[in-house]
């Protein structure tokens, strides 16, 4: 059976490349960095050049990488680590309803410590209002953190504006750019960000490895205390060979951004007019702002999940809701941010592009999922309910 | 020219077949183990798997295993984790003089957070005492942590009667067992503990992955927060190649570990028997309650870098003071609990056998050590100080 994944905004292979440059560490090259002695040089080399060649990437100082053990990590550290160290500077804190729960869930917490905590709205193709951010903003705000391109939707904030705006205020910004690096911009001083998120995993380098890009000025305070690894911000024997596999991932992705750009916006256009002409289908996200590689439909009366096995039966793997916690049965936050009911949440699949995915592959899904379609709604006695409750929300109507 | 790297203490070379049963997992099994398809079902088997073979090997169950990125991850998350979710039943908590930074500075960490810290004592070989420990358990007291076998000078607690100790008094018990795993008794219901942290980088598994055991009734408060990955105590993508790596390592420790005792105990007590015969030497911590690859020696009147160095360049690999810091140049604090002045704590060398370790290995390091040893002492002005320190501290009197 033809195999197709498409769920690379879950996680992607590793790329071959990144995979050689690791292996030497783990074999020969296997010293501890804080050793003295020539296999502790050489694995505390191999850390200098990976933090030297990612920032060039990022275009910041080697000193503004931190790496950490996955982009999850990161996004607590700059977002609990920056909030803690600084609380005597304010005491409320900005995010968005669209965030990862790896944002969310840390804000949450900070809440529990005694932050007050303003989620953002976003408008139905999942962007925050910019005027509103800044009507937000007071003398109390302490930093803002906002998603750069949706894991589920794929809706690109313009964060040159966001950060620009920040700074005018004096409020620092956390972006999490875990989706965004492959395709986006990533140059920091062209995003006026503090502190950046990325994640190796989801740019065809290993999992568990992750960066926190965090200007040099920024202080932090670590969630884990021990040897002083990272410049005392992330304690814990380094993972060398992820560290340089991450260096070799980040190298690629921009290397070859441009071209891949062009290439999969073509297939992802594609793909989307062709799954609009099924019947009862909503594209969510912003039609133009959007990543690249994301595709992500509603698909009326349908159960995400049901559309998920059946695909996977046919070797198509897509993902519904969040991709880290797709398992849990809730309806995605992302998706009623967005204005739509609960029901439609239910009913979106996202299929995520890679740089192996080809106009074969996506032929082969649209194949593939027209009769999984017939199949299921002739099966769901939830049709005509759904199916009116969308045609409440694309006239406009609120739901009730 | 010869290597001989003994500095298994601070990490150990992958075992070719832990790397094996990775590869997989870098390669062609990259799926999220969230998503809901073949590829992600594939990765959450592997973790379930390598979940129930380390619950195998320590006699627990398999939801008592938490992954994490590192010993010291694992270390903080017990420490600060439990004191922080508990707070409510006790501020006071104990740990020893003689713990790895991980667990010193997450305390350190604690008693900014309010908590009353008792740092038990040590006497001249490392061992604390019992007795003392049950005369600082009050009905404050929340948790103790207590180092199994010491990283520095291998010195081996009584773990399984502190533990009955912890149980009457009905405290909860944590050790940190990272150099203990491949030695020593590692089955939970011998030990008496609540949590139990192993770093797989000192196991010949890889860097970037350690395990905490808890005991299912103990509840902790995450580090970090996100798709509630690791029965939500860890969230972030896992390290799936880690994860299975981890567990192909403590199996082959395990399956070894008799054979291996027996082994290194034997090179171990030749190497010390023969160091001991170059003038000025001392042995740290205790003759036989030591773990089977721990010789740690000071040399009077001997500046422990300059000695590496030195090692270095005949190809030998070993370490002072602690291994996780040891490019610091602070005096060991391990070698200051045992009473040591610090110019000696300044003085010692471990050499850490690990499985690859010959006699011819030990033979080599033997032949080059004693020329090392007359050029430095040749060149240090302190010789004559250092040197009444270390008779005064032999003979009992306490150093002024």
């Amino acid at each position: 059976m033809r195999e197709v994944y498409m769920d690379n905004g879950a996680t992607t292979k590793v790329d071959e490349r990144v995979l050689d440059s690791m292996l030497p560490y783990l074999k020969e090259r296997y010293g501890n960095p804080s050793s003295m002695h020539n296999k502790g040089i050489e694995a505390k080399n191999a850390i200098t050049d990976a933090r030297e060649r990612v920032s060039k990437c990022l275009n910041c100082l080697p000193e503004e990488i931190i790496f950490t053990g996955s982009g999850t990590e990161s996004d607590n550290l700059a977002i609990l680590g920056y909030a803690r160290k600084n609380k005597k500077s304010g005491s409320h804190i900005i995010t968005t309803k669209v965030e990862h729960h790896a944002v969310l869930y840390a804000f949450e917490q900070l809440e529990k410590e005694g932050f007050r905590v303003t989620y953002l709205d976003v408008d139905k193709d999942g962007l925050i209002s910019l005027e509103e951010l800044s009507k937000e903003i007071t003398d109390d705000t302490l930093f803002v953190s906002i998603i750069y391109a949706n894991n589920e939707i794929g809706t690109v904030q313009d964060i040159p504006a966001i950060g620009k705006l920040c700074r005018e205020k004096g409020v620092v910004l956390h972006t999490d750019a875990c989706q965004a690096t492959s395709y986006l911009e990533t140059d920091i001083n062209m995003l006026n960000v503090d502190m950046m998120t990325i994640n190796g995993s989801k740019i065809y380098g290993p999992k568990g490895i992750g960066v926190l890009y965090r200007k040099k000025e920024i202080e932090l305070e670590p969630l884990v205390y021990g040897g002083g690894q990272e410049a005392n911000l992330r304690s814990g024997t380094e993972n060398i060979a992820n560290i340089v596999g991450f260096a070799k991932a980040i190298e690629l992705v921009i290397e070859h951004k441009k071209t891949e750009v062009l290439r999969l916006e073509k297939l992802r256009d594609y793909m989307i007019e062709e799954l609009l002409k099924v019947s009862e289908t909503k594209l969510n996200g912003h039609p133009n702002k959007r990543l690249p590689n994301n595709v992500n439909i509603s698909f009326v009366n349908i159960e995400g999940e049901s559309m998920l096995l059946l695909l996977n039966e046919k070797g198509i793997c897509a993902s519904t809701g969040s991709a880290c916690s797709s398992a849990s049965l809730e309806p995605s936050h992302v998706i009623v941010a967005l204005g739509l009911p609960h029901e439609l949440g239910h009913s979106s699949i996202r299929f995520s592009l890679g740089k192996d995915t080809t106009k074969q592959d996506i032929d082969y899904v649209l194949e593939k999922i027209q009769p999984i379609v017939e199949k299921l709604r002739s099966m769901s006695p939830l049709h005509d309910t759904v199916k009116g409750l969308l045609q409440k929300q694309n006239t406009g109507e609120k739901n009730d």
